[in-house]
């Protein structure tokens, strides 16, 4: 652990040997993956295990909590009320003063920690600090669902690449994404967090040249038991998910491939949505 | 387990519970993450260890399979010699006849087996054969690497959405890829298996609008001991691979996020390479 007066131009220095388990790191940034505990890593589990605080997101499941020895601290650094966020920067001076108490912290995370949950931020701030840290990836909402849903996100013929992006809105208001590259019919769309805006994803899609027709998968709470996949079609999404009650979290997924559920599913309540089935 | 005799047409019905542990499936379809034992799941690990058989791919790391119980038996579905692959027909059958035995039998694939990993071909054989199975996702190796090289996939401001494509040649010895998407300076692209096209990548990046310097990292033996990763730009990818002597198998990462190893690498070897430190 990096004492506390250490100032903060001092480059981070990796570990000596470039191998599987830092010894210098007492915090780590850890991906929980989607929700069914199955589905963390070992090391994750581990570093959990041996933690001494766990600073955690509201997206990380109840089930994954219940695994924490009772002596674990818990801290909770997620929603605090409705449309009111911990802030950013709390979190982040939070991680620093926790890191420096000298004992075994983990930063714990919804799905994988690089791809839309900000643990390059707080990383960044660790560094800046020089602060030591592990970051240890998860199961992505995208890849957990998908096995779970039976949608594969890249298949021969079907699609050749697979994207990710996220529906939340920026700061001002608007859906900044690059729509041509996401209405590519030969690949798979990945939307996170896309219930709220899903009819200005449908029509911005077709818009920019993706037939309507082209199935659609909406995962709500995927990985967990309480999973339900519905399978629609871009047009039909907004309906689809007001029509089957459809309740954040939730993940999109576009393209041929999602069709494939239906041949394939072999865990999830399946839905076929009535528009799509009428098509 | 199916019967042997149950008709092709029988639709494959799931169980009855969709919950997390499925009691009917026999026969699993895993991913076993990067490289790094540590990354394999807590379902994966459960799954080999009471594995009578794993079908195991090249990708699949001696670590991994080192931690299979003596009694295993292990079947080998890679590469057979140089440039000559176990036919994917094969190991489908492959596997309905492992599944049909009664035994239970573990697909082990490297990273997830919905991403580049054909997985979801095997499946659609063992349900066309009316065989239950399970989908275990994996750590892909695009977060996983990323982790390990503490390069973010997304990040505010830097990157909004991130693209995995594989670099590999169709049959007719094109890389069929949508290069507009690709070229986006706003995104994350992640190319699995890039290094023999990586000067066709460059320059058809560089042609669809991607400025030369923009940072590039190749992560050579992610997640590994060995592991090493090199940062670079896009106009220097194929003359970097060739000075540093990479070899497969390894990850490209292209898009600004990529030079943000510099300041957060935690446990990877870092190689600066001369052509972007000169630029």
């Amino acid at each position: 652990m990096a004492p506390a007066t250490l100032p903060k131009d001092t480059p981070k220095k990796p570990p000596e040997s470039a191998g599987n388990q830092p010894e210098t790191a007492r915090l780590a940034i850890v991906g929980a993956g989607p929700g069914d505990p199955g589905l963390l890593t070992m090391r994750a589990y581990d570093l959990l295990q041996a933690a001494d605080t766990v600073v955690y997101d509201r997206l990380v499941s109840e089930e994954i909590l219940a695994l924490l020895p009772e002596k674990t601290a818990r801290v909770f650094a997620g929603k605090a009320s409705r449309n009111h966020f911990v802030k950013q920067e709390d979190i982040n001076a939070l991680l620093v003063d926790q890191a420096r108490t000298g004992k075994r912290v983990v930063r714990l995370k919804g799905g994988d920690p690089f791809i839309f949950g900000r643990g390059s931020e707080e990383a960044q701030h660790l560094a800046e600090n020089g602060i030591p840290f592990e970051i240890v990836p998860g199961v992505t909402a995208a890849t957990g669902c998908s096995a779970r849903s039976a949608i594969p996100l890249t298949h021969r013929e079907l699609s050749r690449s697979v994207t990710f992006v996220t529906g939340h809105l920026k700061n001002d208001g608007a859906l900044d994404l690059n729509w041509t590259a996401l209405a590519d019919p030969r690949g798979t769309a990945v939307i996170y967090m896309g219930l709220a805006n899903s009819a200005e994803i449908s029509s911005q899609l077709i818009a920019h040249g993706l037939p309507g027709g082209t199935p659609a998968a909406i995962i709500e709470k995927g990985t967990t038991p309480d999973q339900r996949t519905v399978l629609t079609t871009v047009a039909a999404l907004a309906t689809a998910i007001e029509t089957h009650g459809i309740s954040s979290p939730a993940l999109l997924v576009i393209g041929q491939v999602a069709a494939m559920a239906e041949t394939l599913n072999w865990a999830s309540a399946l839905i076929q949505d009535k528009t799509r089935a009428e098509a």
